[in-house]
This record gives structure tokens, sequence and C-alpha cells, in this order.
């Protein structure tokens, strides 16, 4: 997973609050560790940045993608119940931060290995969510389980398969993972699955 | 825009090459200045990251999300001649880095005004491609343009449509632009518009 997904939990009101992600400010230059000043750079850019005084480096700060799966085998979804904070203890999708040198669906996959040890055939795109308040972009994929047996990572307690009328709706980590799951059974219970599902969270 | 495209630019061998993306290494933590250190962190993680040794500090480095859009006015598309390196005098797409406290779309909407000075009602996404070695994520949306007037910005030279025919395919300057703007004439001569095209570039 990497960094930890500092996300709205389900239900938090402060959820509600569009604002701009709270991150940590760069305090020194990553190039020769010189206090940086936030201000608007030299090249017409319009908004402010890190910007090294001594060696000039701008520090550009993005939005990060959070990839993950839907594995289904049969009518059934794998969930895997957190054993890191945030939300220590609750219900998600296997999901994690995507990496450097990997597509989305590459790490959507790693992220299926490393936090359920499950065999998957990957599917479709299935949503795209931009979560604003907290900078993130999460995205799923559809998944075919090749098995039921799973290998939990360190960041799981544990992985299980669930019935649409079985999954524990209030004890879902992250807002994204809940429309992703509910978008994802009534697609299928439409007969429309294939759609992908672009929309913005704040 | 804020940082630059460092893209694989049409045509160039290397693109074919998978690799890390080459990014600058960071040398001093963000938070006191130190001098870091390369290695895996203490929380399980399985990929060094730049640790600071002074106040532990983990520096992660992930893939940026590129967005834009495809401004259509009947069925001419509307590209930009780049005013800025890399490709120089090339035409594109709409597009540049999604920023913090924007969504995809937002950032999309809010590119095609600072490029092309645009009016536009955004549509749907379209394209979401992976390019590995540069450590990027490229969506486009397709835009309905309201006006054929537009006011480019300092980053272009020219904003000007094109129908398919007049397309100066080779003189695009990215490939997932040329890719994009492919799939879409293929799907709206096929009517298939609607479906979203998301795979790789190495």
């Amino acid at each position: 997973m990497g960094a930890p997904m500092n996300l709205a939990p389900t239900g938090n009101p402060e959820a509600a609050k569009p604002a701009m992600p709270v991150r940590v400010p760069i305090k020194h230059c990553r190039n020769c560790g010189i206090a940086v000043v936030y201000r608007l750079p030299d090249d017409g850019d319009t908004r402010e940045r890190g910007v090294c005084p001594a060696c000039d480096t701008i520090h550009y700060e993005n939005p990060a993608n959070v990839v993950g799966t839907i594995p289904m085998l049969g009518e059934r979804v794998l969930l895997c119940k957190r054993n890191i904070e945030p939300r220590w203890g609750k219900w998600t999708l296997p999901a994690g931060f995507m990496e450097l040198g990997e597509s989305l669906s590459q790490g959507a996959a790693r992220e299926t290995d490393e936090e359920a040890g499950a065999q998957i055939e990957m599917g479709d795109l299935f949503s795209v969510i931009s979560v604003v308040r907290v900078g993130q972009v999460h995205m799923f994929y559809t998944a075919r389980l090749l098995s039921d047996q799973f290998k939990p990572g360190h960041e799981t307690i544990e992985a299980r398969l669930f019935r649409e009328d079985e999954i524990p709706w209030d004890e879902i980590a992250f807002r994204t993972v809940r429309e992703t799951l509910r978008l994802y059974f009534d697609d299928r219970r439409a007969r429309t699955l294939g759609r992908v599902h672009a929309f913005d969270l704040n």
C-alpha cells in the first residue's frame, strides 16, 4: 500500500466540506535542503509552489491515484478487513497507491495480491472517482477470482467472500469503496456491466 | 500546465523500452533538509523510499495525472500548437497536470481554458492511458465547443479547428493524444461513442 489512505471515512461530517487537500507543506528543497518559499514561479505558472531560493527547484504536488479491484467469485465479492489505520477493523476492496513503474491495472493487481493474496484474472476499468478533498483519484477494476483460497498480507486481518446481501454496508472503510460496490451490484442486476462510472466526491 | 509534460514524443525509438520512470532522486528531506537515504522503510513497505535519518519522514513518489479534453465543434476538433518544450511547435489536445483541489474533469476544463481560451460544455470520460515509462496517466474527456472564438494562453502558439482528414498526424506532440484522436474519430464513425478506452503505453 505504501502511504496511508488518508481518506474521508464513511459518515464523517467533515467529508461534505470542500477544501484544498490537507498536505504537509514542503519546508526544505529536495535537491539542496535549503528552506523553500511558497510563491508564484517565474515561468508563468498561476499557482504558488515551493520554490528553492538557492537552486531554483520548483516543487510540484499533485493528486495521487489509488487503484484496486472488485474481485468476484460467482456472486460473491472479496472484501478485506483492514489491519492498519485509518479505519482499522473496517472492510474494504483491495486497493492502494499506484506506484512508479506500473500501469493502473498492474497496480490494482499488485494491491490485490499484497492485501488479499488472491489469484485473479483482471477485468475492465469500472469506476473513476475524484476525491477532491484529499487530493486523490480512486480507480477500481473488475476482476474474476481464480480460487477461494486467500493469503492476506500484514495490512489485512481477514479476507472473506460476501454475497450482496451479506455486505457489511455500515462497516465499509471508504466512501469510494461503498459507492463502487453499490454501482457494481446495481449494474450486475440490471445487466449493464461494461460501463465506466466516472464522478466526483468532495 | 505546471510541470513540463515529459513524455515520450511520437516516433521516439526509446518509447518502446519499458523501464522505471526517470525521476530526479530526492536528495534532501522535505521536512528538515537533512540528506535522505533510499532504503526499505520499517513499516513493512516493500519498496525503497527516500527516508530521513533525522526525522524519519518517508518520501513517496507516485505517478501524476495529465488531464485534457477533445473539444469538438460539429465535425471539427480543436488542437493547440505548443509554444513550450518539449515538442515545441507540435500539435496537441489541450491538456496538463491535474492539480490539488480539483477533480479530473475540473482539471481538464481548466487546462482547456488556460491553453486554448475555449468555452466548452464538458462531456464524458473518453480515454484512460497509463504511460508507464514516464510515470503518468493521461485522461481525456469529450467536450462540446460553445464558440469558435479562442484565446490561446502563453503555452500555445495557435488554436485551430481540424476536420479528421485535416489533422496533422505526423505533427502530433504525444502518443496519447494521437491514440485518443484516432479512437475518438473511429468511435464517431462507428457510432459507438460512449465507451471509455483504458489501456497502457510503455
